[in-house]
């Protein structure tokens, strides 16, 4: 089985920035505890600040995984492209955010994205992607 | 560790309308496979049509559960007094839906509730409560 | 054929008081001249304050009942729970208001129920409730 | 007793297209049915797609009619000019439309004369023309 | 000189229906006083229930009159039509209503056509169509 | 009969400013013409770049005078307090503008004041007053 | 005099947590003060955290209470039905709040309750019910 | 094939006023060029001013054209009947518009009819219905 | 203890106009009753139509009172700055109002110096500025 | 001539998926057909998923085109710099759509884009192109 | 060169109040550090609680001033009388705030003023003010 | 001191065309201009017409520069990614624009950036960047 996680814009600054909220820890080593966790599991990972590169990442994921994991960040509120992509393929995605985004800025309460996606899940910290993950090797999408 | 589901209104008809849908299996079936998987979790059951009931058993759950795992239906979307319950109580609360709400009619796309809640999951179909208790287990909450 | 009849908040104060706009006559009279007029037909009557009862209420009524007459009341115009409950079960409903909702304040034109009822009536004052049993009567439902 | 009905625009068209929505009957044919059941009352049935027609027609029907069912078709949701000719007038008024208007488009959900009318039925099929002349035949109105 | 008025719907019921608000006076009956009053100018008057009639009617005063008196009662909130013919034309408009439009329901208090006018009056009875009369009678417009 | 002119903020800059809207004729020059051609008149001028001065004014203008010609200028569109003078004063106010405010921006629409004038002219230029003095002079108010 | 005071959802925890915001004392504890300080007043005190059994003891009261001091609590903010219960009944009732509603999240701005009642009080802590029994015990209503 | 092009209000006008905007040729004119240039169709030409016609003219030419082309003019913006009437016949209708409407005046933004049409086009001047023809006549459509 | 009592536009007017909502009683007299009951206190009274003099007072009242009672009347509704005062200062202002504000106009519901403001009393009528003073008097606030 | 076509976002996946609703062609086939039918035009064609590319390719193409035909696809309903960039540049822009863009989801509805583009066509499918393309090589544009 | 600063409500409690915000800079102790800063211009220094004062003064430094700075408090939100004494007057208005208004309360994000301004400078303290002088000693405005 | 400056889409035209608005003047050259009026500060200089771009350009400037200028264009009022990137650095941010956004369309008047910004300077033309300097080299910022 095959997961791609693709990260949205500023998610490369996670454990370098702000680490009163994020922690200390930098993706990449969050995604070796996963590989850690889920060793039948081939991960790959995709990180862009740029919207429509997101667009053409998610367009090749489509062709060589079995499930997508999607943190869109700022993306998620704005994004007509990025949701349109969600649509024409045929891969599942799953939205994760970490941080509970309805308890934030009334612009953050509405996601263009999760429609259609199959599944959302936030507010669970970094740990998100680790239920998202789990959705996919208990076969539960 | 003591886990407390609640579900609100019309989930007393799980397994016996709308099949097509939801399938022909009744929350409390659904119940026992959740106790089969985790043998080590002692899980509590409530289900009711009252929103103000959804209150007194939310402020029960507060006395003698570790987590709880609030389906509020219908109420999800029109209820402050639920919403006002669990920040008054102490006890992580993770919201769950068994489709997904944003895809829906548009008065289902704002849960008042999600907000005070620690995190939230939906669209997995019922198996939304495997990875809200897997949460709990896994102590990301 | 059996005709259940669900009244909401405050219903059971008709008679009682504000006579100069529901005249001096309870629903219980009222009911009693419909039983005569309507021989042939079984009634069920049901009220409540409370809006999960009316949700059990119907999902009651769906179990032995031909058709449901329905004024919900204030919950008309505030209860997703009772709409979903109508959307869940298979029996008819008919949504009665005695009023003309639409020409009395704003928050009353909107009726979260109507859009899942088979049939709508207000305005014709008490009667409202034998057009609706007329119609169930002449099996135009 | 007389009652004047007086359809809006495009219910020309009934019985001849969308038969699937409307059957196969005209609107002719279906007063014939009206006539037979109801003998007593002398039926004036008037359709334009105009809607000062409709004014005009509201308003001779003001002279020689006991009582008007109107079905104002597109027209109900656009046109205070018919709302203001029903409030000119003393003879009742009783709102029709075939379909559930609230649960289509957004736009069919408001009625710009409904609080000008007597009463309102909709979502029981053309028999909610039958149900206006009940009305009308049994001194509800 | 030569002024045309324009009375829309339902204004050919002045004198005959609502006598407390509008008096026992035909709008006929109040021309005649015009026509006492200002003995120099030449008095048209049309009155049409029908929008697109209205639309003509405009474009035909616009050959043969030196200003308009526009009455367009309920089209006055919802005719693009009559507003576009007004900015068409070249001859001046002045808008009038009878009633203090503002001070009734929110529906009225927006004109779609005033922009195009030259000028609006409101509040003064029938007697502002005397105000609009003085005003191309003096010159102002 | 004595009538009251009341002007709102920056109608003190008539004349000296923008004259190729307004002219190049001050108020105090205007008012000449007004009164030479209403000799029977007692005029009164107020002028005031103050809201509250202007609830003030028009409190006095309630005592010794007949009729109330206002132009509030830019607190037409904000002042409640305005408003609520003229409704607690029993001298008749009519409401002036020398612009067509409905042609201009947005917040220049809603006037309100409007609701508690007795009528309201906008459009004629300075020459509205005229009409506004007409309507006094004429006892059409 | 009798006075009721009836409570609304969660406020059964007052006293027990968020001792920060409302201080260690129970409703009951403060009831007593009540009751000490006005010893000529009988008190009736109810609490509920079901909107239609608020409705049900609103009702009540209405039958063996001189004055209602109503903190209706969550439903304050959605509960037509308890606003229409106020309009039936004519005790007179006044809305108090502990906090200041308007100064909290913005659903709270709203109380849909208060158009019906006699008066409303907020911002003043629990002792803003002591407030409402004087304006009861002083005649003040 | 027959081709019949419906024009709504004020369109009459074309070459006779607003030359600046839409040149000194009128209608007539211009379909005499589109018959020269489109020998192997027959068309037909339609206007009205009165919505309810238009709905009429619709009807008619769904029975003897292969396709029609449509400016609704302001009716394009407000009229709920003519949107219905094109999804009740089954001739494929383009909306056409001379200028570029969403560039203009914000009511303007807004097609009613657009949703029902098989195609629109605006901008392109008075030859946009020399596209809508070209659509029909190379099958496109 | 010194209390500042400060009234804004039209409140002059109490007790001279609108007497049958308001009474015979101007607040000069109003103010000799209160200052009977408290003997204690010292009263400071304060009345300006100006919103900027309301602003100026309340900076005044800042210096020399232990508690500020206002009635802001239609500048409630819309002055920031007032708001803005009550927070710069720090002497406790309680917010009264004679009617129940939100029972009338729409735009009477919403104040916007509530949120700045410890308690807010309204709908008592004019003993509403007593109950405020009991709230200083047995040291509420 | 030469014409540039520029697509954006998930417009590089026609032809490959979503096939009953695009066909089996993809743009590069389509724009060979239009080769071949205008043998008269140099085509370019562009396509890219980034907004600020997008950008870019319109700022080239107005050095070396004679008009551009553009589908924006998402980047339609969300982008304020294409707008702009649209509006700086003097090559002639033609807006297309395959769908009917108005009758599908709400966010569709407006076009940022069009109020800067010289013509708007939409619905006809991919066909839609050719007609933009007629319009530039008849010399509408 | 003369410059004149004007501020607003409640900019008078500058340096006296609120220190931590403002610090204990009265804005005379300012306005020295200014005057010695740019000794060639002349300063004038204006302030008033009251809005027609303000419009007022904005006339008067009309005339004896070379540019103005504004910063109007709190009724930059509300005063549409201050935004046209701006748009009246010929000498440039600079517009500053203290903080940064668009990350304050939602009722701060919207400046009437700021669109008749020539430059608008917020967020930078009270050195702003600095920066406003800046631009017109350096002569770019 | 290292100051970089950042522009976003279109602003690469700047000097090339619409120079009736922005001048002859590239961007280069006006930041020769900058350089020789201060020369104690080091410039940096980033444009791009991509959104993703320009938050990478702002997470590098934030490691080498001691203040950023971003101009983000368009992307000013539709990137909430741009603002987080603003929020998540440590480096000032002074927010430029050229022209006064809030007098142009209602789309501009709205910046989602500016409440993450240190300070906002607009209305200046492209001397506003000049402002902006001079708040960091006078140490404001």
């Amino acid at each position: 089985m095959v997961i791609a996680i693709v990260n949205g814009p500023n998610l490369n600054l996670l454990g370098d920035r702000e680490k009163n909220i994020y922690g200390d820890m930098t993706f990449e080593d969050y995604l070796d505890l996963l590989k850690a966790r889920y060793k039948q599991i081939e991960f790959k990972y995709k990180q862009s600040n740029v919207e429509g590169e997101l667009v053409s990442l998610l367009q090749e994921c489509d062709k060589d995984s079995d499930g997508i994991i999607l943190n869109a960040a700022a993306y998620t509120h704005t994004s007509v492209a990025i949701a349109d992509t969600i649509a024409a393929i045929s891969t599942p995605v799953i939205e994760v955010h970490i941080s509970n985004i309805v308890s934030r800025e009334g612009f953050r309460h509405t996601s263009l994205i999760a429609p259609n996606c199959s599944g959302t899940i936030f507010g669970f910290g970094i740990e998100g992607y680790a239920l998202a993950v789990e959705a996919f090797a208990t076969k539960i999408l």
